[in-house]
């Protein structure tokens, strides 16, 4: 768990409004689902099969890391990203980062909680001997990446199955 | 294993020339790693760091799946390509194929070997259930996966740590 923002003011004892952590199961219920939506097309998903799901993904350990920012005023879920390890022959058998399903709350932008998500997940990336970390994103979020420290390389292609 | 191209002409008994199938651990005496270092940088790799990445890939199951094209004539590599199966919350808990490192040996263009592979691995990617197929490549290479039938998406941004 890492403090991000203060928000406590001067003295001590204040609370930490913004704390990033990996996801938990309980965050189903604080909002988590529903954050997705703002990014893509996200179903409401049951009980069980996220229970599933985050099973599966937590059987890969570090390879795979899901995090979230908790608003500890509302006990909402604000922010997430995820990335995965890619294990290669090429690069000496080396690791390579992928981040994907970064957003951030439409009522919590402004704060760089977006920077904070992506900074975590690179980290990771990094303390995981990945030699690189890559995501995909609009034109519009160039510059946002850009301001994380990413630069343009590639094209991504796509082919839908439905 | 599927036969890409008879080459016998027209007769029963004609060998095939090239065969698509899954990685195997003697591949790397066939010249796979030779193979690699067309695509990028790619060191030598040890026969115990060969064996160990092998055995970690293969505990992803279908989750991860590199398939080669062997030359029966010479007994050599001559492409190969992996797709690793990324599972979500979004989308319905859907999962999405992730085509890398897609490689054809310079002396074997022309055979349609490439459009192969990525086939290959795009019909892994539908039969595991994803809902999509990726694949990060630079402009050069447009062409040929628009053949395959990808279309252009997004921008692909990277953070090298090394």
């Amino acid at each position: 768990m890492q403090d991000l923002n203060n928000g406590g003011g001067g003295g001590g004892g204040g609370g930490e409004v913004y704390q990033i952590r990996k996801l938990e199961l309980s965050d189903k219920d604080k909002g988590f689902i529903e954050l997705l939506k703002q990014l893509t097309v996200c179903d409401s998903v049951s009980d069980k099969d996220f229970q599933g799901r985050f099973q599966e993904l937590a059987r890969l350990g570090d390879d795979h890391l899901i995090c979230v920012i908790e608003d500890s005023r509302s006990g909402k879920i604000v922010a997430t990203g995820s990335v995965f390890i890619e294990r290669k022959f090429i690069r000496n058998c080396g690791k390579v980062g992928h981040v994907e399903d970064v957003v951030v709350d439409s009522m919590a932008r402004g704060s760089q909680l977006g920077k904070k998500v992506v900074e975590f997940l690179t980290n990771h990336a990094s303390s995981m001997g990945c030699y690189k970390v890559i995501l995909d994103c609009s034109e519009d979020n160039i510059p946002f990446y850009e301001k994380c420290g990413f630069k343009k390389k590639e094209v991504q292609m796509v082919k839908y199955f439905t």
